[in-house]
């Protein structure tokens, strides 16, 4: 009987869960709400169940293990959220033994942009190479970074927090204490601001900002172009840390590539000379939101 | 019989050689002059004598290979150096199978930081951890990284490249093409061309920049003040992006530390949340100008 592993991806808006085999093949998924008006425990509540449904449709014999993708800043060894904005009432709460305590079987917990470049990797754009980086562009911008084959963690597990790399000092002031963070400047919330200040509109979403650039309006073209140079920044120190084969972006933002990737191309190609000897690709990642779901179904594999 | 290895350390200026046996220890050393105005030819050859004597001093049979250390942007698998300024004639030449070719042994090339870095993690302020990144702060600044024990490379080998992490957008340019890159405003060259901007004189070596700043000198308080800010921005980026549990600093700069590092760790503290949560060490490297030796040295026993 074929192997098979359980992912979950618990975000702030979605609960999404998925029998994977061992050859990256999606066997059944589930999809729901986080419910999180009901409540942490009620959200645990849910996770288990799906988690359970999955395990019933799927078979006790072949399954190799659980893999849960939060997003927030998890310590890793404890398997606790230290800080996550999107999950209120999660803070420093052991998610992980809680799972284990109502599944009775053991549960790899994985921060979700960790587990999104897994899943690239593991199935994805990433799939032909052992090193890459992945930023995912959303509200605000995380990172997950391959090494060899493995998620960088680091001492507590929070390696890869790429969206507080600085580009712009004295800049926007950020959450995490910083000026200038790359999210601040290249995330969806950074689009609408910059829109705003350019007098293009008081609410507009980075969508809107997109439409507009796409019916030719120079301001919005300035703000993607801004985007993407705070991205060809940021990307150009990690490819002079790492040298890496390729870099990937995701999100929501993607849509726009056309208008921020030329200002980000020629940023990396101006203060990245190790991008002018080495040559990696800087591309769409391929899995779109599924990638965290894979990503947390490939941890039990490669434990 | 023990085993032993023979590290060289080729600088601009100083070609340095040592047999280390496999716990570090070192066995015997000689150092001479890097004499480039006899030419690249001449240089190949010193190093090849150096390997020679101490090779017939300590004795052929424990031989566990040879590790040579360069200045400049190398590319590991056709052991060539790319780009050196600091090895003129050496550009694009294949020096490690010249050496072999010389030899006829096999020789492991490796770029200095690197080298340095891996030196520190063998026998110096590194030895009880198994990741750390190191600066070496010098007329630029260069980096090395060690994750899991081991240097890493990337793709071609030009992983670490920390001293072109961006610190001030449309800051002082580069000749790597970037502009406000940390080695233009943290090393001792940043340090001369901040003092003459602030009018302490036209010509200071850093040295002396130190002194005036150890006589009380206000203008050359902000100078290092600076310094350590610039250096601040890129340890608060490398620490959120691979939480290691070691950072350390090397170079004769390091004599100004009580001058830097106060502004040094508030922008660390200010700018890092993974600083703030997982508490890593930012601390002097040990080995002084020996850490590239005996990191040389080690590449055989980790090959």
């Amino acid at each position: 009987m074929a192997r098979y592993a359980i992912g979950v991806d618990l975000g702030g808006t979605n609960l999404r869960a998925a029998a994977v085999d061992s050859s990256g093949k999606l066997i059944e998924r589930l999809s729901g709400r986080t419910n999180l008006a009901a409540g942490r425990d009620a959200v645990v509540g849910d996770i288990v169940d799906s988690i359970l449904r999955l395990r019933t449709a799927c078979g006790d014999g072949g399954l190799a293990g659980i893999g849960v993708a939060v997003p927030g800043i998890i310590e890793m060894r404890r398997g606790i959220i230290r800080e996550s904005p999107n999950l209120p009432g999660f803070n420093d709460f052991p998610v992980r033994d809680e799972i284990e305590r109502r599944l009775q079987a053991p549960v790899h917990l994985e921060n979700d942009a960790n587990a999104a470049a897994l899943g690239e990797k593991w199935v994805g754009a990433g799939r032909d190479v052992d090193d890459l980086v992945l930023l995912t562009l959303g509200t605000g911008i995380g990172g997950g970074i391959i090494c060899q084959g493995k998620i960088l963690h680091g001492s507590l597990g929070m390696a890869g927090e790429l969206g507080h790399i600085q580009v712009v000092p004295h800049g926007n002031p950020c959450a995490c204490g910083g000026h200038g963070c790359l999210e601040k400047h290249a995330s969806a919330t950074a689009v609408s601001l910059m829109a705003r200040l350019m007098g293009l509109g008081d609410n507009l979403t980075s969508e809107e900002v997109y439409q507009l650039a796409v019916q030719g309006n120079s301001a919005a073209h300035v703000v993607f172009a801004t985007m993407g140079r705070a991205l060809g920044v940021a990307l150009a120190d990690l490819i002079n840390i790492f040298d890496f084969p390729l870099y990937l972006l995701s999100g929501g933002a993607l849509a726009a590539w056309d208008f921020f990737a030329p200002s980000m191309f020629e940023e990396v190609r101006r203060s990245s000379y190790v991008y002018r000897y080495s040559k990696p690709r800087i591309d769409k990642a391929e899995l779109g939101k599924d990638a965290g779901l894979f990503g947390a179904a490939c941890l039990p594999f490669m434990a």
